[in-house]
Protein backbone atom coordinates (compact mmCIF):
# COMPACT_ATOMS: atom_id res chain seq x y z
CA UNK A 1 0.00 0.00 0.00
CA UNK A 2 3.21 2.67 -0.81
CA UNK A 3 0.91 4.28 -3.21
CA UNK A 4 -2.01 4.79 -0.73
CA UNK A 5 -5.57 4.12 -0.49
CA UNK A 6 -8.34 4.29 -3.13
CA UNK A 7 -10.53 6.51 -0.52
CA UNK A 8 -10.37 8.54 2.30
CA UNK A 9 -12.31 5.68 4.18
CA UNK A 10 -10.45 3.06 3.13
CA UNK A 11 -7.08 5.66 4.60
CA UNK A 12 -10.05 5.66 7.77
CA UNK A 13 -10.58 2.32 7.91
CA UNK A 14 -6.65 1.23 7.94
CA UNK A 15 -5.90 3.60 10.28
CA UNK A 16 -8.15 2.33 12.93
CA UNK A 17 -6.95 -1.45 11.85
CA UNK A 18 -3.31 -0.59 12.72
CA UNK A 19 -4.32 1.27 15.91
CA UNK A 20 -6.19 -1.89 17.26
CA UNK A 21 -3.81 -3.96 16.07
CA UNK A 22 -0.81 -2.28 17.58
CA UNK A 23 0.87 -2.78 14.19
CA UNK A 24 3.68 0.57 13.83
CA UNK A 25 4.34 -0.69 10.02
CA UNK A 26 0.69 -0.32 8.81
CA UNK A 27 0.10 2.92 10.80
CA UNK A 28 2.64 5.11 8.92
CA UNK A 29 1.59 3.32 5.78
CA UNK A 30 -1.26 5.24 6.30
CA UNK A 31 0.13 8.75 7.12
CA UNK A 32 1.52 10.66 4.02
CA UNK A 33 4.82 10.73 2.84
CA UNK A 34 5.71 14.42 3.13
CA UNK A 35 6.59 16.69 6.13
CA UNK A 36 3.86 18.77 6.97
CA UNK A 37 2.01 15.38 9.20
CA UNK A 38 0.32 16.88 12.39
CA UNK A 39 -0.88 14.31 15.20
CA UNK A 40 -2.32 15.57 18.27
CA UNK A 41 -3.83 12.72 20.65
CA UNK A 42 -6.32 13.70 23.70
CA UNK A 43 -4.83 15.95 25.95
CA UNK A 44 -1.44 15.77 23.92
CA UNK A 45 1.09 18.56 22.25
CA UNK A 46 0.82 19.61 18.86
CA UNK A 47 3.39 16.34 16.81
CA UNK A 48 4.42 17.44 13.92
CA UNK A 49 6.73 15.46 11.07
CA UNK A 50 6.69 11.84 10.28
CA UNK A 51 9.55 10.70 12.49
CA UNK A 52 7.55 12.50 15.60
CA UNK A 53 4.24 11.14 15.13
CA UNK A 54 5.59 7.57 14.41
CA UNK A 55 7.56 8.15 17.92
CA UNK A 56 4.06 8.58 19.51
CA UNK A 57 2.53 5.78 18.01
CA UNK A 58 5.77 3.66 18.73
CA UNK A 59 4.52 4.74 22.40
CA UNK A 60 1.00 4.49 22.14
CA UNK A 61 1.63 0.72 21.00
CA UNK A 62 4.37 0.04 23.92
CA UNK A 63 1.46 -0.37 26.28
CA UNK A 64 0.22 -4.04 26.44
CA UNK A 65 -3.54 -4.38 26.16
CA UNK A 66 -4.83 -3.79 22.58
CA UNK A 67 -7.44 -1.61 22.57
CA UNK A 68 -10.94 -2.38 20.70
CA UNK A 69 -11.88 0.77 18.63
CA UNK A 70 -15.59 1.60 16.97
CA UNK A 71 -15.67 4.35 15.07
CA UNK A 72 -19.16 6.42 14.56
CA UNK A 73 -18.85 8.93 11.77
CA UNK A 74 -20.21 12.63 12.06
CA UNK A 75 -19.92 14.25 9.31
CA UNK A 76 -17.72 14.36 6.46
CA UNK A 77 -16.33 16.89 4.32
CA UNK A 78 -14.81 16.48 0.92
CA UNK A 79 -12.99 17.55 -2.20
CA UNK A 80 -11.24 16.09 -4.95
CA UNK A 81 -8.03 16.47 -3.27
CA UNK A 82 -8.82 16.95 0.36
CA UNK A 83 -11.61 15.14 2.76
CA UNK A 84 -12.29 15.63 6.31
CA UNK A 85 -13.98 13.59 8.84
CA UNK A 86 -15.25 14.11 12.25
CA UNK A 87 -15.43 10.41 14.02
CA UNK A 88 -16.41 8.97 17.41
CA UNK A 89 -13.78 7.08 18.95
CA UNK A 90 -15.16 4.41 20.87
CA UNK A 91 -11.93 3.07 22.41
CA UNK A 92 -12.70 -0.10 24.92
CA UNK A 93 -9.90 -2.54 27.00
CA UNK A 94 -10.62 -6.37 26.91
CA UNK A 95 -9.22 -5.76 30.67
CA UNK A 96 -11.66 -2.96 31.46
CA UNK A 97 -15.35 -3.26 32.48
CA UNK A 98 -17.56 -0.78 30.95
CA UNK A 99 -17.98 1.46 28.12
CA UNK A 100 -16.10 4.72 28.15
CA UNK A 101 -16.87 7.57 26.52
CA UNK A 102 -15.95 8.06 23.33
CA UNK A 103 -13.24 10.29 22.12
CA UNK A 104 -13.97 13.16 19.28
CA UNK A 105 -11.30 13.17 16.37
CA UNK A 106 -10.87 15.08 12.96
CA UNK A 107 -8.98 13.27 10.34
CA UNK A 108 -7.77 15.09 7.05
CA UNK A 109 -6.70 12.71 3.76
CA UNK A 110 -5.09 14.15 1.27
CA UNK A 111 -4.73 12.66 -2.34
CA UNK A 112 -1.06 12.31 -4.04
CA UNK A 113 -0.72 10.72 -7.26
CA UNK A 114 -1.14 7.32 -6.43
CA UNK A 115 -4.06 7.65 -3.47
CA UNK A 116 -5.19 8.98 -0.15
CA UNK A 117 -3.08 9.34 2.87
CA UNK A 118 -3.76 10.66 6.49
CA UNK A 119 -2.20 14.23 6.82
CA UNK A 120 -3.79 15.19 10.14
CA UNK A 121 -5.13 13.41 13.18
CA UNK A 122 -6.87 15.48 15.94
CA UNK A 123 -8.54 13.62 18.48
CA UNK A 124 -9.61 14.98 22.19
CA UNK A 125 -11.50 14.23 25.41
CA UNK A 126 -15.41 13.77 24.96
CA UNK A 127 -17.27 16.39 27.48
CA UNK A 128 -17.37 15.68 30.94
CA UNK A 129 -20.64 13.63 31.88
CA UNK A 130 -24.00 15.21 32.76
CA UNK A 131 -24.67 15.76 36.35
CA UNK A 132 -27.19 13.72 37.21
CA UNK B 1 -19.59 39.04 3.40
CA UNK B 2 -22.59 37.21 2.21
CA UNK B 3 -20.65 35.36 -0.54
CA UNK B 4 -17.53 34.13 1.57
CA UNK B 5 -13.87 35.41 1.95
CA UNK B 6 -11.20 35.69 -0.70
CA UNK B 7 -8.83 33.10 0.74
CA UNK B 8 -8.90 30.71 4.04
CA UNK B 9 -6.83 33.13 6.00
CA UNK B 10 -9.32 35.50 5.10
CA UNK B 11 -12.11 33.04 7.01
CA UNK B 12 -10.15 32.21 9.97
CA UNK B 13 -9.15 36.36 10.33
CA UNK B 14 -13.01 36.46 10.00
CA UNK B 15 -13.77 34.28 12.59
CA UNK B 16 -11.25 35.04 15.59
CA UNK B 17 -12.23 38.61 15.21
CA UNK B 18 -16.08 37.81 15.24
CA UNK B 19 -14.64 35.59 18.49
CA UNK B 20 -12.63 38.24 20.11
CA UNK B 21 -16.01 40.95 19.40
CA UNK B 22 -18.68 38.89 20.76
CA UNK B 23 -20.10 39.28 17.17
CA UNK B 24 -22.76 36.82 16.62
CA UNK B 25 -23.85 38.25 12.81
CA UNK B 26 -20.20 38.36 11.77
CA UNK B 27 -19.36 34.74 13.26
CA UNK B 28 -21.88 33.43 11.18
CA UNK B 29 -21.15 34.70 8.43
CA UNK B 30 -17.89 33.19 8.35
CA UNK B 31 -19.67 30.01 8.53
CA UNK B 32 -20.89 28.02 4.95
CA UNK B 33 -24.70 27.70 4.41
CA UNK B 34 -24.67 24.55 4.39
CA UNK B 35 -26.14 22.10 6.75
CA UNK B 36 -22.82 19.84 7.07
CA UNK B 37 -21.29 21.94 9.77
CA UNK B 38 -19.04 20.89 13.08
CA UNK B 39 -18.37 22.62 15.98
CA UNK B 40 -16.36 21.28 18.56
CA UNK B 41 -15.10 24.00 21.73
CA UNK B 42 -13.00 22.45 23.90
CA UNK B 43 -14.39 19.42 26.43
CA UNK B 44 -17.81 20.18 24.45
CA UNK B 45 -20.00 18.03 22.60
CA UNK B 46 -20.13 17.84 18.44
CA UNK B 47 -22.50 20.34 17.39
CA UNK B 48 -24.15 20.12 13.88
CA UNK B 49 -25.76 22.33 11.68
CA UNK B 50 -26.16 26.32 11.34
CA UNK B 51 -28.61 27.07 13.78
CA UNK B 52 -27.45 24.76 16.53
CA UNK B 53 -23.84 26.16 16.17
CA UNK B 54 -24.67 29.93 16.34
CA UNK B 55 -27.00 28.76 19.55
CA UNK B 56 -23.79 27.72 20.65
CA UNK B 57 -21.87 31.28 20.41
CA UNK B 58 -24.35 32.82 21.23
CA UNK B 59 -23.69 31.10 24.69
CA UNK B 60 -20.19 31.93 24.39
CA UNK B 61 -21.09 35.68 23.85
CA UNK B 62 -23.43 36.23 26.58
CA UNK B 63 -20.71 35.87 29.01
CA UNK B 64 -19.45 39.79 29.91
CA UNK B 65 -16.11 39.32 29.22
CA UNK B 66 -14.50 39.66 25.80
CA UNK B 67 -11.12 38.08 25.43
CA UNK B 68 -8.01 38.74 23.29
CA UNK B 69 -6.64 36.21 21.21
CA UNK B 70 -3.92 35.41 19.58
CA UNK B 71 -3.44 33.32 17.00
CA UNK B 72 -0.21 30.92 16.09
CA UNK B 73 -0.28 28.67 12.87
CA UNK B 74 1.33 25.02 13.34
CA UNK B 75 0.45 23.64 9.63
CA UNK B 76 -2.06 24.23 7.18
CA UNK B 77 -2.67 21.53 4.36
CA UNK B 78 -4.77 23.11 0.91
CA UNK B 79 -6.25 22.34 -1.73
CA UNK B 80 -8.30 24.54 -4.57
CA UNK B 81 -11.65 23.78 -2.65
CA UNK B 82 -10.63 22.55 0.80
CA UNK B 83 -8.05 23.72 3.18
CA UNK B 84 -6.98 22.46 6.93
CA UNK B 85 -5.26 25.04 9.26
CA UNK B 86 -4.23 23.79 12.74
CA UNK B 87 -3.70 26.89 15.01
CA UNK B 88 -2.67 27.56 18.66
CA UNK B 89 -5.24 29.86 19.74
CA UNK B 90 -4.00 32.30 23.26
CA UNK B 91 -7.03 32.82 24.85
CA UNK B 92 -7.08 35.60 27.76
CA UNK B 93 -9.45 38.03 29.47
CA UNK B 94 -8.20 41.26 30.47
CA UNK B 95 -9.65 40.55 34.25
CA UNK B 96 -8.05 37.86 34.87
CA UNK B 97 -4.27 37.99 34.95
CA UNK B 98 -1.17 36.06 33.55
CA UNK B 99 -1.18 33.65 30.16
CA UNK B 100 -3.14 30.88 30.01
CA UNK B 101 -2.23 27.77 27.96
CA UNK B 102 -3.31 28.37 24.49
CA UNK B 103 -6.21 26.06 22.99
CA UNK B 104 -5.06 23.66 20.00
CA UNK B 105 -7.88 23.80 16.97
CA UNK B 106 -8.59 22.70 13.15
CA UNK B 107 -10.27 24.48 11.39
CA UNK B 108 -11.20 23.66 7.58
CA UNK B 109 -12.79 25.93 4.62
CA UNK B 110 -14.10 25.45 1.70
CA UNK B 111 -14.87 26.85 -1.42
CA UNK B 112 -18.02 27.49 -2.40
CA UNK B 113 -19.29 29.83 -5.45
CA UNK B 114 -18.29 32.87 -3.97
CA UNK B 115 -15.64 32.18 -1.69
CA UNK B 116 -14.06 30.57 1.42
CA UNK B 117 -16.18 29.78 4.65
CA UNK B 118 -15.91 27.89 7.58
CA UNK B 119 -17.14 24.17 7.73
CA UNK B 120 -15.67 22.79 11.10
CA UNK B 121 -14.18 24.03 14.21
CA UNK B 122 -12.45 21.73 16.21
CA UNK B 123 -11.10 22.72 19.37
CA UNK B 124 -9.75 21.28 22.60
CA UNK B 125 -7.44 21.94 25.33
CA UNK B 126 -4.14 21.99 25.63
CA UNK B 127 -1.70 19.27 27.50
CA UNK B 128 -1.39 19.46 30.96
CA UNK B 129 1.56 21.12 31.84
CA UNK B 130 4.69 19.65 32.63
CA UNK B 131 5.78 18.48 36.38
CA UNK B 132 8.33 20.48 37.64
Amino acid sequence: MADGFPTPQDAEDAFYDAFEAHDLTAMMAVWGETDDLVCILPMGPVVQGRGAIAGVWKQVFSHADRPHIVVHHRQWVESPDLAAHVVEEQISFPATAGTPPAMIATNVYRRHAGGWRLVLHHASPPPPPLRG
